[in-house]
């Protein structure tokens, strides 16, 4: 069967699209998206996002997403900026004015603002601070955990923890690029105080509205931009008097604004998407 | 500038194919080769290859190639079966025939042979085998370089070097899945015997017409397959007494048979090439 598909990027973390609004069904199966997303043998992604009809009169769109693994995920900062582009490109719709997308996710529903500047800015949700939630151990249940000291190869790191929908463990340092990541990261992610495990921020203050942040993701290890990491490290700077809520966070492969909003708690990230290509491929049964 | 291409691999080697045909210069500069092949930011590739015309009468077609890394390609062994496919498709010639295509290329003419059961032979040439033409400082200029002790990473190696129209420094090893690659690579790529660097294969020989090889492509790192680097490790081997003139070569993308004619002394290698699609893309300036 042929496929029709347009590839994108957001900050270097790369979909491939796919039109699915004419039929219910999805038009590639886990298998298939697992292939698709092969960097040697296949197109190449992170993962493989639908766009589909709604019948929420509150929505215009639903999506539906595979991550490269073939698992569903549930939404994906980076991916959802992508899927704006992508939507704005299907309906011909012109780029100097600003649109907004509300797309049903797994996640609950995401409004998407395509402003006039190329850049998409979301809705990222509330975060939630308490142990119970993240969930960790590392302190009660019922407190916050800021700056909780926790020794991991043989050195102290001060852990400020935050979920964004997923844990997130952030630490400052004073010099973000000489953090042995691949070392690290996982000493983190699989640490018995985190249940669930982790992703695990490493953050430089660069000033109060600019942090330079390098993450390893839970299950994805060191990559090159994390939507919601982006979002947890402000709200860890805030917490802990190192940064403002209004900041950019600087990630390998680019930069995100982040907005945490103190009056209603809620966090906009916004950033760019690129539109790569379009293509055309056989899809094996 | 819209850019229409292709892409295929040859055992997980993956290509951008460019019809340049119509036009004299290249229709993508060593810069944009380069962000075409990133495989986040870009369309990702091991390379980009143009099909284009040739003045020369015993020619059907010249071809031109990048590697990822924007240096010019002399010639790709898996690249240069993808070719094959890809003239295939574009001339619409079925496919229950067997073709044969003459190319030009900076390694000299290539025939390539487009088989029945759709894997794609190819006549590499002859191999040269004297110092000054690898080229190698290792022993002597008018001397063959077989199992020459070098010294990297404070081990001692026995290299055999064969050139297919660029360099290779054969090793043959006990256990070729322990080798460290991207440790010991490089140090051999960049080694000051090799003036214009070097491939490298680490090579295990399972039987005398079945060997497991793993590379590092000058320019490229890691790579899946190298159709030059398959035929320079049978000519190793038998150089060596280890293997066959005839012989299947298990590369971590697939195998290719590699048949190295005495008579002549020119070898073919066999294998597959695999369409994944067709894009268009917006080139950058």
């Amino acid at each position: 069967m042929k496929l029709a598909f347009s590839k994108y990027h957001g900050l270097g973390n790369d979909f491939i699209l796919i039109d699915n609004r004419a039929q219910r069904e999805l038009l590639v199966t886990a298998t298939q998206a697992q292939q698709l997303c092969d960097r040697h043998f296949g197109v190449g992604a992170n993962g493989v996002i639908f766009l589909c009809a709604t019948t929420d009169p509150a929505c215009d769109y639903q999506m539906a997403m595979y991550n490269s693994d073939g698992s569903v995920a549930e939404m994906c900062g980076n991916g959802i900026r992508c899927l704006a582009k992508f939507i704005a490109a299907l309906e011909s719709h012109a780029l100097d004015q600003a649109w907004i997308y509300r797309v049903q996710t797994l996640a609950g529903v995401m409004t998407l603002n395509l402003q006039t500047d190329g850049r998409v800015s979301v809705n990222m949700g509330t975060p939630k601070l308490l142990a119970s939630e993240i969930p960790t151990t590392l302190t009660e249940p019922d407190q916050k955990v800021i700056d909780i000291p926790l020794d991991v190869a043989g050195q102290t790191w001060q852990l400020t923890c935050v979920s964004m929908g997923n844990p997130h463990a952030i630490t400052f340092v004073e010099n973000v690029a000489a953090i042995p990541l691949a070392e690290l990261g996982p000493q983190f992610e699989h640490h018995s105080l985190f249940p669930q495990r982790t992703n695990t921020e490493f953050v430089e203050v660069i000033r109060p509205d600019y942090l330079k942040m390098r993450v390893w993701e839970r299950g994805a290890g060191a990559t090159l931009a994390c939507g919601t990491g982006a979002c947890a490290t402000v709200v860890a700077g805030v917490l802990t008097q190192r940064a403002l809520p209004q900041a950019t966070v600087e990630l390998p492969g680019g930069c995100l604004d982040i907005d945490w909003q103190q009056t209603t708690q809620t966090i906009y990230m916004t950033g760019p998407a690129n539109h790569v290509f379009d293509g055309v491929t056989d899809l094996e049964d």
